[in-house]
């Protein structure tokens, strides 16, 4: 398997024709898509492109963004955006805002970022529908589509790049039931594939270079419809750690 | 960056010599290690090579081993295992026993498996000291090691591979205080690089091919003697996400 970071992208700008955009510079960086590619594609471009990009100036915070923009130290229009794509807070804990977005991510911020965009009063949204996002890429590219976030941990430090959107990928590898070859069954192994490949993805493209997008070639994975990153998260009833 | 998974690793058994055999896995698949190539390999290949392996016939359950075991109905003599290894049980649920092992690692079981172990009673427990058993590794392999499990996360399904131990490869890749092309500068970003080459590489070994090591060659990372994966590990007080 083979990842690599894809040079060349342009500045990306509400209306870009994304595909268009990412094929052209995959082109540039020397490959060609296959069908059995798999392009990770950040969040931030993603969104970009889908004008989810917010003016601090244009938001008039409420009396509760102030409130906890104070707790914070954030600027209380900030946190009115952060608040308008959250379901829920989940921790507020120093300068660090914790909170579930209406698509069920739990990350800082409800993945309003400032970073990467042009315009310094300027932050992106997270896709409203990165599934969707990433279905329509993979149809317009022919190849797998994994739509990426930055993402903290429980338990340990450091931060992982994790899907939030994916096209034609699976989600997971499922080995449950297979044996090893001592003839044991596998009973709970079902690897967060689409998760193993964006932490990855991840690491090749930095975040420092202007590389919103890798390629991801010689994995072995099956085309379906029936993927999604909505799919990988945890219902809190169902969550063995909580 | 290419990650591949290394073929030809014989059985492996309490007194094999690992490096040597991995270094010989390498070449028969057709690599010779390189000083910045990394080298992922499986908590149970280590195990078994240091021989960290009990079998439930050697053990008799205390009375509380018996009492967890019948709530999570398994064996009483792995459930005594499994808390030998533990620090403290961090959650009963179901047929699920999560524990805090006394490396502070937070895993189903206490990271006891009996998956790919031969012998049917056989169960093998987590690296005493798995950062030092990855230092000798790389010394003696004379490249990066990781050495990976494979755990749940909160919040989202499926299981990922993540690092155990570290030799010579840095645990993070460090962007903070860096701009970004538009000059805003990085404030929070600390990728987890490990436990991202450890998902990608737990990715290309599978689960069931007997293929316990992984390539990772192209990643670009400076050698340091300042590296662990207990540097990872977030104590509770400060987590932002508990």
């Amino acid at each position: 398997m083979q990842i690599v970071a894809v040079q060349h992208v342009p500045e990306i700008r509400p209306g870009t024709n994304l595909s268009e955009c990412l094929r052209e510079a995959v082109h540039r960086s020397g490959w060609n898509l296959q069908p059995r590619d798999i392009l990770a594609v950040t969040q931030k471009a993603v969104s970009k492109a889908e004008g989810r990009i917010s003016r601090l100036g244009d938001v008039v915070p409420s009396a509760y963004s102030v409130s906890i923009a104070r707790r914070v130290s954030k600027d209380p229009r900030l946190v009115e955006i952060i608040l308008r794509e959250s379901r829920r807070i989940v921790r507020l804990r120093g300068e660090v805002l914790i909170c579930e977005t209406h698509h069920g991510f739990i990350c800082a911020n409800a993945g309003v970022d400032e970073s990467n965009v042009e315009g310094a009063e300027s932050v992106t949204l997270l896709p409203k529908d990165p599934d969707r996002s990433a279905r329509i890429l993979a149809r317009e590219l022919g190849c797998g589509v994994i739509i990426t976030d930055t993402f903290g941990r429980v338990w340990r430090d450091g931060l992982l790049d994790a899907a939030i959107g994916i096209g034609r990928v699976p989600a997971f590898l499922d080995f449950r039931g297979q044996t090893d070859p001592y003839g044991h069954r596998l009973r709970v192994t079902l690897l967060a594939a689409a998760d193993a490949l964006s932490a990855a993805a991840g690491l090749a493209m930095g975040k420092t270079a202007g590389t919103p997008a890798a390629l991801i070639r010689g994995f072995d994975w099956e085309a379906t419809d029936d993927t999604s990153a909505a799919a990988m998260l945890r219902p809190a009833e169902r969550d063995l750690f909580l």
